[in-house]
């Protein structure tokens, strides 16, 4: 409690400082009036709910890796020409391509009936028809305790219980225990499969997928199965009533050998310093049962939004805004990585990247690791973007977005905006991820910060090069 | 409007009349103060939430004819008997057995993308895979207004809008249309399979399954199928940018002959007319895709356990209570079919019908026709459940439920406890109807509201035969 309060009042004087002494902005007030005018245009404007009904539309779900996929490619080079971009290319990488194929699972005991169930990304074929007897965990913890070979010709089922729901997304890591190391526990058992309660907040009948963890080099050899929160507690209730299980399952998931994959790049090239770049995105794949809407067709859209509408200001901003519409994204950062290295040489003139992939709800926080020098600008950028609902929260904050993890690695500044997160894993990599849980306002929310703090970042004399 | 006016002063003078000018009430003191009673036990009792947690997780999904609705009349009679209920049948009946089987639907133009669908109740299946260009129809009307044989070798897809939700349900006859009589108009115009917007109030990746309308005598000789709300807006998305669409669907939907199924009769004998029956149930019967928790495994609970606390009185109430589980009633009323033909000769001693089958949210309203000597002590009984946040209806409401019906054709009286309906259509016929969509503290203000009512109507003087 003493530490907590310690914490909180070195938090307040910190606040309490900037406030009182805080040096002259080092943001213009041309540049500020200009920020304010994207807010209003973006608040009022429909582009980018346009663009994410056109990408869910048009396109529909885009599993990495797919003709899918290859045909949103098209669609976002297309959209970036259209919009007025200066420059528009795709950079393709090469991948292993994972199908889901089609899978049933069954009940079979105490009685028949039909689960809700999906293949977890990177789980193997079932070789035929898998009838057997099932091995109730209450949890990960409790897999992890079994014996080798103990679980020899059983399915093993992982309960555990359905994700708290929070503003920030916490508690998305220790319920993702399952489904990314599960399988390693259930092989090493000999289990002839995995069925794990499905990562996700919500209590519908819809399985959550997702990729699994490799051990090492290895992926499952076995099919691993997510049911959907209301299949598992049925089966914990079945499973407390001292009722023996049983189930029948076949899966056709399986690895595919390598195919090809892109990242679409559209850029604003910048009117003073062109080579230094401020890079927004979001991932441009999609998990195949839903059409990729909150994840990620909403980060797609604001980001291209937000860009397309500096693009229509008079004056380019200094700096370059480049969009990226990451590849692959889902089944392993695989664009990402692509991204990293086909521009480690570089990656030192990407002064600040952030992603949008948290869905298409308001903006509430931004936060940044800029260095010292960048830390005023930042928290400057913060009150313009005050009006809209947004705070200025620690600016010691790596991350920046699951696909600017390999770019941070390798000391690229990073900022987020980060988004209200407490309805998205009730749709996260579920059938129900669809355009209409989208609300236009919000996305439009996004789409103001985003081309406010992009165009402040783009066009600043600050120097941003290197994170805290 | 002067009409509407002219109703609504006369309802209000109907109320005041009745406040300010009733005749001593026909409840005795000891009724009241046991009903009272009544109502606070079914608050503080559990019986009702374990009554439907057993029945969907037990017996799970149970549709009519099945081996699992089997299942289902023997946990209904078992449960008869551990209640403490003094008499205990199944009456048996037979019926024709529709099969859902496995189906597949997917978009083939303009692109690949799964679809998520199921066959409407009553749907013939596909000899083979249909591979076909659709015909888009804005709705119901839009179909009916074909020409003979205009769609040969095309599938029709029937749109129309999300169900409008509401407290009491309306808005769900006019929605229903399209999946009642839509595959004659589709079959008329030699269509090779039928695709409707599903009938449901959700934005969920959900279909609604029901049953269709007979033609006479005759069912659909092609496949119809019911997609989800989000799968219906896609459809009209990509109709409205001019794609033509296409679909590969194989339905395996079938009718498999005579099946038997039954209803479960659960009695509490009357201590002085025995032989008067006070009759409420639910439906024991659910569709396949859920477990049947808000329908009807609700209502089941409900009846069953408020006779069940009124059994526990120290003393039998005057009238018979019967608690019917009605089978087969999705496939078609067929257990309340049967039962008013098994009954017939004693219909005139039904004193009173009503069905709990609208899900599990509470009940704010209490309607009935009984005669116009008994209408005084329904009002009486809506004071007593006043504290439960009831009201009193309008007095002339025929009805009491689906398996009423048949019944009420024949003069039985009926009462309906109604119950808040908004939230009904978004689980209705989904796979999503299951047990955690039920609220415990709403279900036994059911339970309570059941309970008083119905052995104040089972223990009263009041002449209830004939509806008014």
């Amino acid at each position: 409690m003493l530490q907590f309060k310690a914490v909180t009042l070195s938090a307040l004087v910190g606040v309490f400082s900037t406030s009182l002494l805080a040096a002259p902005s080092p943001i213009t007030d041309s540049q500020k009036e200009t920020a304010e005018q994207l807010i209003q245009t973006a608040l009022n404007s429909d582009m980018g709910y346009d663009i994410v009904t056109s990408l869910t539309t048009e396109v529909g779900p885009r599993l990495g890796g797919s003709e899918a996929e290859a045909r949103a490619r098209n669609w976002g080079a297309e959209l970036g020409k259209e919009l007025g971009f200066d420059r528009v290319s795709i950079e393709e990488f090469t991948m292993p391509f994972w199908d889901r194929g089609h899978l049933h699972i069954t009940l079979t005991s105490p009685y028949q009936q039909p689960l809700y169930g999906t293949a977890l990304g990177g789980a193997a074929p079932s070789e035929s028809e898998v009838n057997a007897d099932v091995v109730y965990f209450r949890d990960i913890h409790a897999l992890t305790d079994i014996k080798d070979k103990e679980l020899k010709g059983k399915i093993a089922f992982v309960d555990g219980d359905a994700m708290v729901k929070s503003q920030t997304g916490a508690g998305y890591g220790q319920a993702n225990q399952r489904r990314r190391i599960g399988w390693q526990h259930a092989q090493r058992g000999g289990a002839s499969a995995l069925v794990v309660r499905s990562v996700g907040s919500d209590s519908h009948r819809f399985p959550h997928t997702g990729m699994m963890s490799k051990n090492g080099d290895e992926w499952a050899t076995i099919p691993v199965i997510a049911v959907s929160n209301p299949d598992a507690d049925h089966l914990r209730r079945l499973h407390q009533a001292n009722k023996p299980l049983s189930m029948s399952l076949h899966s056709e998931s399986k690895w595919k050998g390598e195919v090809s994959s892109g990242n679409v790049i559209l850029d604003i090239i910048g009117s003073e310093k062109p080579e230094e770049i401020v890079l927004i995105g979001g991932h441009l794949d999609s998990w195949d049962l839903g059409t990729g809407a909150v994840d990620d067709g909403a980060g797609v859209a604001i980001t291209t939004a937000a860009a397309a509408l500096i693009a229509k200001l008079p004056k380019r901003p200094k700096r370059t805004i480049r969009v990226v519409m990451f590849g692959a994204e889902e089944v392993g950062l695989l664009g990402a990585f692509a991204y990293a290295k086909q521009h480690e040489a570089n990656l030192a003139n990407h002064v600040v990247a952030t992603e949008s992939d948290f869905g298409a709800q308001t903006v509430w926080q931004l936060v940044s690791n800029v260095n010292s020098d960048a830390t005023q600008l930042v928290d400057d950028i913060a009150k313009i973007l005050s009006p809209l609902g947004i705070i200025r929260g620690g600016s010691d904050v790596a991350g920046g977005g699951p696909d600017i993890i390999p770019l941070a690695a390798k000391g690229v500044p990073t900022i987020r905006l980060n988004q209200n997160g407490r309805d998205y894993f009730d749709l996260h990599h579920t059938p129900d991820d669809t355009l209409d849980k989208i609300n236009p306002e919000e996305l439009a929310q996004n789409i103001a910060a985003y081309a406010a703090s992009i165009y402040l970042l783009a066009d600043t004399d600050v120097d941003l090069k290197g994170a805290k």
